[in-house]
């Protein structure tokens, strides 16, 4: 570990945490501390003025990706790090219709994977530390729940939820021409000659399917993910520090291991090569591109914002926050194929081509169990399943989940202890499901007069 | 000196140009470039993925706000630094009225103070390197302009416009009998006790005539601007760091020197300090309060920020960042005596209590010329002129200058080489009385039939 210094490690933590649970992450500890009893709210984590060394969550050493803290940091990141703007632009919000209430979500219910014992939506939204979730049915609000540190006007970590805007973007290009899904990298990004990336296809980097040599074993101090961590740290480097800068730097170190193509691998790092392909492309940033294409198309009632690297490129593979509504907002529109009111915000193939999955042999042997049968596309994971549904997903239960069948989109921002949504599929993809049916049931028979 | 390293000053550099410069700067040199030849976008800072070498304005080492550098930065500030948002809610922006375009304005000559040769409104713009300016006259916009880095939906440093700001919260709270202006700080921070503020009143904090013991002498290494940067900088402190952290530790260091209440002695802590008042008063950060009680009032287009500590305190001394026709929308409100379309915003008696000014025997004492017989009446500067105008001032050229008797409020952010207003109210000052009186000759002379 040529550059780290027990200074460096200490200011990167905050930052590498951030990072690494992006991604794949380390062993965890069984929780604590329930949702009630870890609400960041009831816990007072910076209240007071100062406040109190024992509930001061700041920078760099309060290891403040840490559970339970990482419940009121999701929320707050842009007090933490550097952040770039992602514009709503100037005009009035677009405001979501919203459907009479329906009482009976609450009530609906499901078994969770590996389990016996039936649980209500309503008990699944503590089970997976929600902090807010929105349901949209044929593009009307049909329930919206906030907790813990997250209200209506609040932010929230979309974490690996970042990926997926960046494919979608990607995606958005190739539809329109301006982008070669077919092209090599280092044709577009010439900086990349010599990495891993170089001879890698646009189309593998979107798909995840690149053959990289990059360790995320947390326990090695040499692991890949600790270089790129502090890479992409935008806060001050130790004097001693000899390694990459920035997420370009970083990314042209990567080394190659295998071939590109016969194996999905989920990691980060394809996104923030993404982003500079990206970059190269339309000669903006993704923070810019999110505005351009999206932000200012939507009728979005937040700003959302990008934390940056020390040279201020956006995290492509993970920085972006945004307002509950406002993932909804996308995630109708990704389900009404890019029409927005009669208007064609992006050509609806760049929906139909996420749609469409990716490699499933390839998929199969990433070995996600709860994603039997899946793929991954354009920065989406594609279930495969009877509904069609698909989603962006995000550590600690981050999830945009499409359900084009049941006319249904889900957002949903969590502060779950455990990274993985190995941990938090089991009481999640079965409420959606359940959620799912009973929406179209309600949809099939309508109230009928009596007799 | 006893924290300060080299790595120290490398770290902190860039926050303490900021932090410094609020207050009075140190010596200068000519500029080098004029407005056109040192405009940000045509020098082509942070271009390109990712920006080469000598384009790159980044932490901690780019020295960020020297110039020419700082023309880039002032409209940045947030990729570069932690901020806590000042949200302006969900709602619509209330637009601002738009009057017919007067080509006229442009041509209104004026003397600049000093100076044989007469100058146009037009040609002050270059000479004050401005970034955007707004002209409000009735209530409408008259004139809008942007140069630089600056665009209509971007944001901008308020710098010390942030104290007027803060101060503007207080005597809101003042009018509403919720804080006494003439308690002790002491009675409302216990942790002052001690401190230089303990024994000042609220009022002597809100006016600037406290009696500090603060050097600014940056040629001094031990002088307290650097401790005070050195602990209101977010970025992680060195190992050997034995400072203050944050700026409330640093303001219960402060020693007093002299009696208060004697003279106006312009120093950014007094706000802080102020800060500090307001958030035990309310219970609220000034960015949570700026937010409540104006930028969720006024129909603001644009959230607002402010940089923030390593414990998450907002640099109530000049954090602020906002949009142009924002910070419109606050001069109106204040011009208005805190009406807005007919409903009370804040009471008219926190208006009235600025206008009536400070203590000018005070202020004299301070030695402003190109402010004689001026005053500083709850972190705004009243000219005492015939036109009764008053204004929020930082530095770069910073100002809100609102004239009652033209009924005009005028909006300019800039980012002149020098710092100080002294260098810059020459071709301002002089150029906002000559248009005050243009607008008020044509409202007094509408347009005849001919004969």
């Amino acid at each position: 570990m040529p550059y780290s210094t027990t200074k460096l490690a200490a200011i990167s933590a905050g930052l590498s945490a951030l990072v690494a649970m992006s991604s794949h992450a380390g062993p965890e500890q069984a929780p604590a501390l329930d949702a009630d009893a870890s609400d960041p709210v009831k816990l007072g984590w910076m209240e007071g003025f100062p406040p109190p060394q024992n509930k001061l969550i700041g920078q760099p050493d309060s290891n403040y990706f840490s559970f339970p803290k990482l419940r009121w940091t999701v929320c707050h990141f842009r007090e933490l790090l550097p952040t770039k703007q992602v514009s709503r632009g100037l005009g009035a919000p677009i405001p979501l219709p919203v459907a009479p209430e329906d009482k009976g979500i609450d009530y609906v219910t499901f078994t969770p994977i590996g389990s016996d014992t039936k649980m209500t939506w309503k008990d699944s939204l503590a089970a997976n530390y929600t902090d807010g979730i929105l349901v949209l049915h044929q593009g009307e609000i049909v329930y919206e729940r906030y907790f813990g540190a997250l209200r209506e006007d609040g932010k929230h970590g979309a974490m690996s939820m970042t990926k997926s805007m960046t494919g979608l973007l990607a995606e958005i290009l190739v539809a329109e021409g301006t982008l070669d899904e077919n092209a090599k990298v280092v044709t577009i990004v010439p900086e990349l000659e010599g990495s891993a990336f170089g001879d890698a296809t646009v189309r593998q980097v979107m798909d995840m399917t690149t053959a990289l040599r990059y360790s995320e074993n947390y326990a090695d101090p040499n692991a890949d993910i600790w270089v790129y961590s502090a890479a992409a740290s935008p806060l001050p480097k130790p004097a001693d520090y000899t390694g990459p800068r920035g997420y370009y730097e970083y990314l042209q170190t990567v080394q190659k291991e295998g071939t590109h193509g016969e194996a999905f691998g989920y990691k980060t790092i394809n996104t923030d090569a993404l982003g500079w392909i990206l970059a190269r492309t339309t000669n903006k940033d993704v923070a810019t591109l999110l505005s351009e294409r999206l932000w200012r198309k939507i009728g979005a009632e937040q700003d959302g914002y990008m934390t940056v690297d020390s040279t201020g490129t956006p995290f492509a593979g993970g920085g972006l926050s945004a307002g509950l509504r406002d993932l909804g907002r996308i995630g109708q529109l990704v389900l009404n194929g890019g029409e927005l009111n009669g208007e064609e915000i992006f050509p609806v193939e760049a929906v139909e081509n996420i749609r469409s999955g990716g490699d499933k042999a390839a998929f199969a042997k990433a070995g996600y169990k709860a994603l039997e049968g899946g793929s991954y596309r354009g920065m989406w994971w594609i279930f495969h399943n009877p509904h069609g549904a698909f989603a962006a997903r995000g550590v600690h239960g981050q999830t945009i989940y499409i359900d084009p069948t049941a006319e249904m989109v889900i957002v949903r921002f969590a502060s779950h202890p455990k990274a993985k949504n190995a941990a938090i599929d089991p009481t999640s993809l079965p409420a959606f499901q359940a959620l799912a049916e009973y929406l179209m049931a309600k949809n099939a028979t309508p109230e009928q007069p009596e007799e």
